[in-house]
């Protein structure tokens, strides 16, 4: 028997960390449901179908696909060779695989509301907050099982959904103490900067090259943009373009002597001015941050995308998102557009742990532990323990008449703040003796008056 | 492209039906904790070697094993044209496939004690809520894709531990308004029963049979005793002890005289009254039932075992549990003993759904939708909107600026109870009109009023 151990790229989480899992989600859940966003679940397994093709060739690579059971049933034996065949050239065939652990949210979230279309109030937003499995290599902060946290709204061309958005960032990150920058740019100013720099068709090399910014610095992006076949003018272009800086309000300026009197252009400022003027509303200190540098390489973003940088932490992106044309295209229902942003879990956790933003409260687990000094004595001990759980306190019953020191040595342990004694005297004359385990302060009370105590 | 859809036996759940699982999953959740219970989740996928052999014959063919990732790379075809001839003998190779989905939480449960024994405070708590994954053929009621429910205790052979599984069993049912009786037996006096009647190496042959006795009924299970090799006088008296009925007191004693003095016998009365004594102690209408039919098939239960009915609807089980001897031995670490219970959630559902017990509260949504008459106004009305949702209401404002009827209707199918409207002349004056939807009743108070009155 080999030892047992995990899939690489998996864990396990114990409680320590569960708790403070859960209190990020429970900060993201409980505002995404104060915005109106309501909850979906979808299966762990989609079909096969439903995931390839739809992340790219790279990305179809890392989908956990899963084996059809009975392929040990003599009668399929030869349409599975055959079949598995066509697996080592690298194709699908229904006869090994049809199914397979969702790679991402958005994929099965548009399945889902390509199948319930005519049934959903539009615009339908919903948030999910459910694992998803990737064959990544694994390293440090990158897992093969992981969270997403995300909200969608489908069905609204309406900017206020933006807006909205962003400010489901600020509370969140408010709520959880994490001092953030919140990015924004539009596609439509960077398909501007493509416009007046050698034509729209070179939206996409712009954009993957200044998506590279902050990893390879200005240098290389120029190199790349020239790769790309840009001359030194529009790459000058580009270069003026990415050394815009300053506040919000300067940013917009440099950038609309820039673009001229481009109209996609002109619309995506547009669009940028209308999320800082509703952020300003509410929010003397916005944490919106105009970044015209910000492109998030994907293809399918038409409008407004976001980013979240935490302020106090080295640390990628702990959120991002943005507006799409077409979510249930591939599915076959069109003109459904949408906005989304997702929230990086395991990021955000790694970064409230280096700030120490946990809260303590976070961790409480059981909060008194009633000691086991006989039959009579435990019989007792857990008629009160039970009013102390009615009252909706945690309390556990040591498991067996053991000596002092051991029940002592398990509330120590398990952090647990009280110990109720109860002996053979405090049986007999109905007391009962509360000690303080921090600092070992003890008195002597009635039974009757335990469950009006404080813990 | 074909019409998207689910894999078999897997489903999507919507936000009312997210909403009431989420009411029993925090039910259960929080009484777990009041009892000292602590969280753990395990990853999705486990190595295959872990699950292997775990679940007997019949079990091992229902596991959802993950197709190894790159496949397609040449240098491996040979080998994996070799191991996949083994996959068609019905047998596993690390080349084809060597992860799979768990099927249970009690196997990666006992993976995890037995990494992590030594830093566990025993006895160890912990409850576990996530989805497991079967291939078994879908049918109403049983998918491939469900969630579990989990609570166990190791490393304590105390019966106070039962005590506590027995409470939280009840206090959870209490709390849900599903009325139940917990159905317990113990191991011991089916022992005792085979003991008395062939002997102990009959003990699995008589505990299958009296198993099927819901299913079956009592004349077949007689023939099937026979079958298994039982005489006529030792079926007997298994049918004397099929027929032992009464209140709990009452079938204690008809059993004691069946069993007379055998050791094994006693021994599981003890236990049986153990609970008993302990139930009475705070609960006049104790839900426990003696009912020395229970079986539970499985092989490894010893000790106390539990079944759950509901009393008001006809449903299988919905809770069952017991005591285990040795649960990490098969992952080298032996002498680790347990007890632990089962929560069948979707039956719960399906129980609670008949009787209508979900309270209306568990759909709160959002409770106030703002009206959006135009750009000016959206403004005052995001603002006011900001102010609720501080206060912690759920709120929405209309995406665009659209007819009355239009969002009216949105409010409608969201059921949304409160309008908040803002019109040119409540811009004016500083005032809304907040409208009742459910009666159309409306009143108009100054701007400043709204954060201060109850939604």
């Amino acid at each position: 028997m080999s030892k047992p151990g995990l899939p690489q790229g998996t864990r396990d989480f114990s409680a320590a960390v569960v708790r403070k899992r859960q209190y990020i989600f429970n900060t993201i859940r409980t505002v995404f449901e104060r915005y109106g966003f309501q909850p979906l679940e979808t299966p762990a397994m989609e079909n096969l179908d439903t995931l390839m093709g739809k992340y790219g060739e790279e990305g179809d690579k890392l989908i956990f696909k899963i084996l059809n059971n009975g392929l040990d049933n003599p009668a399929k034996h030869d349409a599975a060779t055959a079949d598995f065949e066509k697996v080592l050239q690298g194709k699908n065939t229904k006869g090994i695989t049809e199914r397979a652990l969702r790679y991402d949210l958005t994929i099965p979230f548009a399945r889902y509301v390509a199948m319930n279309h005519g049934q959903l109030t539009m615009p339908f937003k919903r948030y999910q907050v459910q694992p998803v499995w990737r064959a990544d290599r694994p390293q440090k902060g990158r897992y093969r099982e992981f969270y997403q946290c995300d909200a969608d709204v489908v069905g609204s061309y309406s900017l206020l959904n933006e807006v909205e958005l962003a400010n489901i960032y600020a509370t969140v990150f408010a709520q959880l103490g994490v001092r953030v920058e919140i990015r924004i740019n539009s596609r439509k100013i960077l398909a501007a900067l493509a416009e007046i720099c050698g034509g729209a068709d070179k939206m996409t090399d712009i954009t993957i090259a200044v998506d590279k910014l902050d990893k390879i610095g200005i240098e290389k992006v120029k190199e790349e943009l020239i790769q790309r076949g840009l001359n030194t003018q529009q790459v000058a272009t580009i270069e003026t373009y990415l050394h815009i800086e300053g506040d919000n309000a300067g940013k917009i300026n440099q950038l609309r002597s820039l673009l001229g009197n481009n109209t996609t252009g002109q619309k995506g400022i547009e669009e940028i001015e209308y999320l800082l003027s509703f952020s300003q509303l509410t929010n003397n200190n916005s944490p919106l941050t105009t970044d015209f540098t910000l492109a998030r390489g994907l293809n399918y973003y038409t409008g407004i995308i976001f980013e979240v940088k935490a302020l106090d932490v080295q640390m990628g992106s702990i959120g991002g998102g943005g507006r799409y044309d077409d979510l249930t295209g591939l599915f076959g229902v069109p003109n459904v557009p949408g906005v989304g942003i997702s929230f990086g879990v395991d990021r955000i956790y790694d970064v409230m742990e280096e700030l120490q933003l946990f809260p303590d409260a976070v961790q409480a687990g059981t909060r008194v532990l009633f000691f086991n000094l006989g039959d009579a004595e435990s019989k007792a001990a857990f008629v009160l323990m039970q009013q102390l759980r009615e009252k909706g306190i945690a309390a556990e019953l040591y498991h067996e008449n053991s000596k002092f020191d051991k029940q002592f040595k398990y509330a120590e342990k398990k952090q647990i703040p009280f110990a109720v004694i109860i002996g053979s005297k405090e049986l007999e004359t109905g007391t009962c003796v509360v000690r303080q385990l921090s600092d070992g302060q003890q008195q002597t009370i009635p039974q009757s008056a335990l469950a009006g105590r404080s813990f």
